[in-house]
C-alpha cells in the first residue's frame, strides 16, 4: 500500500469542482483561439466536465454561469449531469457583459441599473433552488478607470445595500460568496480589491456569507496563504477559485506557475480546517486554457491539485511543533520542505488503481479518442465563449 | 505672451501620432463596449484622427495597423488623409490575429509560419513605400504560456534571423523599430519582453533597427525614465508608445495615472536629445477607450503631453545642474518639482490662440457636434475593432 | 486675499505631527550617513523638531519611540517641548532590536518573551499618562523568514490575546492604533501584513482600538486611496504615517515619488471625513532621510502635505459629482485633474505672511543659520540613530 | 547506482562559491542579531567556509570583500584557505560603506571621489594577482533618491570611463564582472539597475567584461531564467549570485521562497552552455543569514542548488524537443515538470556516500559539533559584519 491509510482516506476526502465555462473557448483581448469540438451549449460542456472525474475521481460537480448557462430545464440539466456522473454546483453571477453594465452593476448610481443588476442574482438564486446548488458566487467586475470618474464610498454603500438584498433572499442551506480581485477589468480602482474588503462586506451580511479567494487575484509578492489563515481563522473562506499567474490573473493550469505555492495554501488549509469533509470551504478551479486542449488542461489542474494536496497530507507536524517550539528555523523549514520534496506520484498511481482509475488519467484520457469524437460530432452551431 | 520665445518654438516642434485603432472599439477580454458613431474602416478612423489635430495642432499623422487598415488603394487613403489635414505614419504589423499564430510568428518553430510572418512584415514595408511612413513598428505577441512549452533559447535565434530577413528590405529611409512588452498575451515568457532584448536585437540588425518604449509595458516599480536615458544615450530610442498604467498593460490616457511620471519621461527626452526637430525619436500614442468616448480621450491624451512638455522646457537647467554640482539633495529636487508644480494651462491656452486654435480644445471639441454627426452618419456597418 | 476663506479655515485646521527619529541618523542595512549637529538626545530631537513648527506652523507635537525616546523625567520633557512650543504626541513602542525579539515579540510561542513584550507596551501606556499622549502606536516585526519556520494561525491568535492585554489597560482617552506592513524585516511573513489584517484585529479589541496607515507599507500598484476610502467608511482609520516610495519601504520625503498619490489620498481623506478638526485620524510622518538634511527634509514633507491639501480643498465637488451622475468619465476625470494641476504656492506663500510665517519656509530656515549653529554645538556625546 | 554515469559525472563538475561575509554578521535596517562563535577575522570566515565544502563536496571557493576582508598578507591568506582545502575565489569591491560615497562612486560627479573609487578597484586587482583570483566583481550603490538630484545620463557616461579606467588594468586571465540591482540602497533610480544596463556597459568595454545576475535584484514579476537564457546567448553571463526573495532583495537561502525557479534557471544554464567544467559561468551564493545559523544555511544552499541541478540533468531533452516540435503543449510542460517532480534526495545521499560524504551533510554538521566549538573559542574580539 502506497499512501498510509489516514492519508488515502483524507485524499479521499478531495472534491474539486470544474467551471462549464472553462470547456469553451476563452482568451485574451488580442484573440481568442478555438479548438474543433469546444462545446456549443451547457450540456456539451458538462459532458466534458464528467471527462475529467471519470478519469481523475476528483471532480464531482460542475459551477454554471449565469447567463452564459442559462436552459429552458434546470431539472433536465441536472438529470443530465447526473447522468454522466457529476453534480451541478456553484451558481456564478455576471454583470459585465451586459451594455447597461459598462460603468458597473452593484454599485452602480442609477438605480435602474442597480436594479437589473440585484434581480439579476435572485434569479440566480431561484435557478440555484431548481439545480440544488449550495453557493452563489459573486464576482463584480465594478470599479473604475480614472480617479475622480466616481466616488468609491458611494460605491461601497450602494454595493453594500445590494448585498443586503440578495443576501436577505439566500435560503437556509445556501451560502452568499463574495469573491475579490485588484484590477480588471477595471484599473485604477475596484470595488472589491482585497481580501479585507471582501471580508468587511460579507460580515456585514452575516453568517452564511463568505470570502471567494481566487488565487490570481492579488498583488505581485502578496502571501496568499496567510490569507487562507486568516480567513479560515476568522471563519470566512467560502470558497476557492484555483489557477496560477506570473504576472496578473494569467488564469493558468493550477500548479503551473508555482506548486510549492499552491503546497503552502493546501498546508494552510488543511491546517485550518478548511479541507475535506470537515471543511465548509469549497475548492473550484477558474482558468482559461487559451493555447492547450481544455480537458486535458482540466485534468492536468485537479491532479496537481491532488499531488500537492498529498504531499501535504505527508507533513510532519508533530516534528514540525517541535522544531518550531524549539526556535530551530533551519530544522522546522527542514521538515517543511521535506514533505514538499516527496514524490507522490507513484503512490497515487497506485491508490487510483486500487479506486478502479486509471493510474495514469492524462495518458488514459488521451488514449480515449475522446477528444478527436467530439471534434467530429461537434459540427455546424457556435462555439461556448465568455460571451455565451 | 505666456511662454518664453524659447518655450514657445520649442513647443511648436512637437508632434504626435495617433493610432488608428484608438478610434475603433476595443476593451478588455472580458467585454469590449461599442460606441454609436465608430468607425467601420481606415477612411473614418482617419477623419475621427483628423479632429483631434484640428483642435490642437498637436497629431498631424495617423499610424496603421495591418491588416486591420488594409486598403486597396494606398494612394487613395493618404489623399484621403492629406485632405483631412493629416499624414498617414507608423506602419503596425499584426502577427497575433491569425490562426497560424497561435504559439508565435518571426520565433515560430514551424518554417511554414515563421515565413508567412516574415511575409507579412514585407508586405508591410511595400505599403510603407506607397503610404510614405518612415517607421515599421513591430510588436509581437510572441511567448509561451508554460515553462517547458517551448525552448526559449532556439525562439530567440530565430526571432533574430526573422528579423534580418525583414531589416534587409527596409529602405535607405525607413526604420524598423522593436517595442517590447513584460507579458500579455503570453503569461509564461515573452519572446521580446525588455528594453535589454530589444536592444540586443536591434544593436545586431543594423543603424536603422531601433527600440520602441511602450509606457506600459514594464514591470511594476520600473523607472522608465531611466531607460529613457539609456536608449537615447545608446542612439537606439526610436520610438514611444504613449499610454498610463496603474497595474499591468492598462492602456490608459496618458498621464491619468500618473502625470509626474509622464513629465520625468518628457525631462529625460528633451535632455538626451529626442525632442523635438532635433530627434530621431517618435512619439506615439497606443491606448485603448474602453468607456470614454474616443477622440476626446485622445484630445485629453495629446493635450496631457503638451502640458508635461511645457512644464519639463520651464525647469530651470542652469539651476538644477548648480545644485547638483554642489550635491545639494534638496535643492535639486526642489527646483525640478518646482518645473513640475507649475500650472500651465493658462500660458497654453493663449498659446493656442495665438496660433489660430481654440483655447480649450476638449470644450471646443463637445461644441462642434461632431459627434452627434457621426453617431447619426455611421449607421449600418461593422464597427471597427481589433479585429478589423 | 488668496484662498477663498473656507479653504483657509479649513488649511489652518491642519496639524502634522513629527517623528523624533527622523532628527536621528537613519539609512539602510548597507550604511547609516551621519551628519554634523544630529541630535544625541530627546531633548535635542524636539528642539530640532520645534524648528519644524516655527517655520511652517503645521507640526505643532512631536512623537516619540519608546525605548529610543526614554528619560528619566517625562514631565520635563513635556515642558521642554511645550517651551519650544511643541506638544509630545503618540508613543510607539518598539520590540524590534532587543535580542530576545529575534523571532517575534506578541505573537512570539515563548510565553517569557511575549510577557516582556506586553510589558514594554504597558510602560508605553505609563508614559502616555505622563505626556499626555492619546495614541499608542503598534508597529510589529513579527513575522517568519522561511515557510514552516512558525505556525501563521498560532501566532495570530496569539497576538490576538497580547494585544486584548494591552487594550485592557489604554484608558478612556486613549487609543490603540495597530500598524500594518506587507514585509521587512520578515521575508516571509508579517504577523501584520495588510490592512485586513489590522482591521479584524482592532474590530475584535474595541471601539479604541484603530489601524494606522504607513504609505510606504503596501504591495505595488496597490490602491492606498482606496483603503483610505475603507477604513473611513468602517470608522478605523486611526492614523497615518506619511512618506513615500519607489519601490519598497522607501520612507522617502512625503509627495516626492507620487505627488498625485498625496493628491488623490488626501481627496478621499476629505471626503471621508477624516480631515482637521471633524476627524479623528491623525497625520504623523515616518521618513528616513538617509542622504539629506533631515530638518529641512521634514519641512519639505510637511509644506507637500499643505500643498496638496490646498489642491484637495479646491476640488470642485458639486461640478464633480453632477459629471459623476451623468457618467460623463472624462469631465469627471478633468474636475479632479484641475483641482490638482492648480499651482497654490503664490497662495499658500500670502496665507502664511498673513499668519505671521515666513512666506518661503524652506528658504526662511536655510537663512537661519540653525543646521550651522547645532553642528556647532553638538560635539562630542553619541548622535541618536534606530539604536537609541 | 543511482543516477546514470552522465548524470553523476554532470554532479561532479559543480562548484558554488561562497561569500565570506555570509559567515558574518548580517540583518536589516532594524537589527543586526549576532551570533556566538561569529568570526572576527577573513582567516576564521574560511575557516567556516571550509566547513561547508567539508561536507557537502560543493563549496571550494571563497570570495572576498574588500575592504572587510582585507589583511596584511595575502599569501598567507591564501596558504590559510589552501589548508583548509578551499581556495581564494572572486574579488569583490566596496564603494558604499566610506562617506565619501554617500552620493555615488564610480559615477559621482566629482573627479577626486570617482579617482578614489577607481583606485579602490586597482588595489582590488592588484589583490586578485596575489590571491590568484579570476573575476573582479563590481556592484555598484550609486544612485539617487529624488528626481532631479543629479543627472542621470551624465552619471552613466562618468561610469563608463571609470569602469574603462578599471578594466583596462584587468589581467588576461581576470575578467570584470558587473552587477545590476533595481533598486536599495538608493531608492529613485540606480546607476546600474538592470541587465540591459549592464550588458550595455560590459559589451562596451570588451570581451572579459561580463554581467553577474544576482537572483534578488529584479522587479517583481521577472522572469529569470529568460535573462539567463538571453545573456548566454550572448556570451555575457559571467556570474550568478544565488539567494531567493519573496519581495525584494530579500538574500535568503537559495531555493527557499521558490524552487521552481531555481529548477528553471539551472535547466537554462544547462541549456546554454554555462554549466560545468564547459561553461564560464561562476556560481556564486550571496545571502544573510539573519535569524539562521550561518553555516547550516551555507550547507542547505548548496545542497538546494545541488538537488535542483540533478533533477534539472534528469529532464529528458530529447522526449522534451519532440513535444516542442509538435506544438504539443501539455505534453512538452509535462516532461519539464517529471524532471521538477522527480525526488533526488536518496540518489543524491548514495552519489555522496560512494565519494566519501556524508548522506545528509545537514545532520553530519549538526553532530560534529563545530558550532559549539567555535562559539566556546571564539570569546572576545568583535565580530564581523558588513562594517568589518
Amino acid at each position: 500500500m502506497a499512501f498510509s491509510s489516514h492519508v488515502a482516506s483524507r485524499l479521499e476526502e478531495q472534491a474539486i469542482e470544474l467551471p462549464s465555462w472553462a470547456f469553451g473557448n476563452s482568451g485574451t483581448r488580442f484573440r481568442v483561439f478555438g479548438t474543433p469540438g469546444t462545446p456549443r451549449d451547457p450540456f456539451e460542456k458538462i459532458a466534458d466536465a464528467a471527462q475529467v472525474h471519470k478519469f481523475t475521481g476528483l471532480a464531482p460537480s460542475v459551477a454554471l454561469h449565469i447567463p452564459w448557462d442559462k436552459v429552458d430545464d434546470y431539472a433536465e440539466l441536472r438529470k443530465h449531469a447526473e447522468a454522466h456522473g457529476v453534480a451541478l454546483g456553484t451558481i456564478n453571477s455576471n454583470t459585465f457583459q451586459d451594455e447597461d453594465y459598462k460603468l458597473g452593476s452593484l454599485a452602480h448610481r442609477d438605480d435602474r441599473i442597480r436594479r437589473k443588476a440585484i434581480d439579476h442574482h435572485l434569479e440566480c438564486i431561484d435557478i440555484m433552488d431548481e439545480t440544488g446548488s449550495r453557493d452563489l458566487k459573486i464576482w463584480l467586475a465594478d470599479g473604475t478607470n480614472y480617479a475622480g470618474q466616481d466616488d468609491m464610498r458611494g460605491r461601497q454603500d450602494r454595493m453594500a445595500e445590494s448585498l443586503q438584498e440578495i443576501y436577505a433572499r439566500i435560503g437556509e442551506q445556501q451560502r452568499l460568496v463574495l469573491e475579490y480581485k485588484i484590477f480588471e477589468p477595471a484599473f485604477y480602482h475596484m470595488d472589491v480589491p482585497d481580501w479585507g474588503t471582501s471580508y468587511a462586506q460579507v460580515a456585514a451580511l452575516g453568517e452564511r456569507a463568505t470570502v471567494c479567494l481566487d488565487t490570481g487575484h492579488h498583488a505581485p509578492s502578496t502571501n496568499i496563504e496567510f490569507i487562507v489563515m486568516q480567513l479560515l481563522r476568522l471563519g470566512k473562506l467560502g470558497s476557492f477559485d484555483f489557477n496560477s499567474r506570473n504576472y496578473a490573473d494569467d488564469d493558468l493550469i493550477v500548479g503551473a506557475a508555482d506548486p510549492f505555492q499552491l503546497f503552502r495554501i493546501i498546508v494552510e488549509v488543511i491546517r485550518g480546517g478548511g479541507y475535506g469533509k470537515d471543511g465548509d470551504t469549497a475548492f473550484m478551479l477558474d482558468q482559461c486554457h487559451n493555447i492547450e486542449d481544455k480537458i486535458p488542461g482540466q485534468i492536468r489542474s485537479v491532479l496537481n491539485v491532488q499531488e500537492m494536496t498529498a504531499r501535504a497530507l505527508l507533513l510532519d507536524r508533530e516534528a514540525l511543533t517541535s522544531a518550531q517550539v524549539e526556535g530551530d528555523v533551519l530544522t522546522a523549514n527542514g521538515i517543511f520542505m521535506d514533505a514538499f520534496y516527496t514524490d507522490v506520484r507513484a503512490d497515487l498511481a497506485e491508490y487510483r488503481v486500487e479506486r478502479g482509475l486509471p493510474a495514469d488519467p492524462m495518458a488514459a484520457f488521451a488514449d480515449s479518442g475522446y477528444l478527436a469524437a467530439i471534434a467530429e460530432e461537434r459540427v455546424g452551431g457556435v462555439q461556448a465563449g465568455w460571451g455565451a
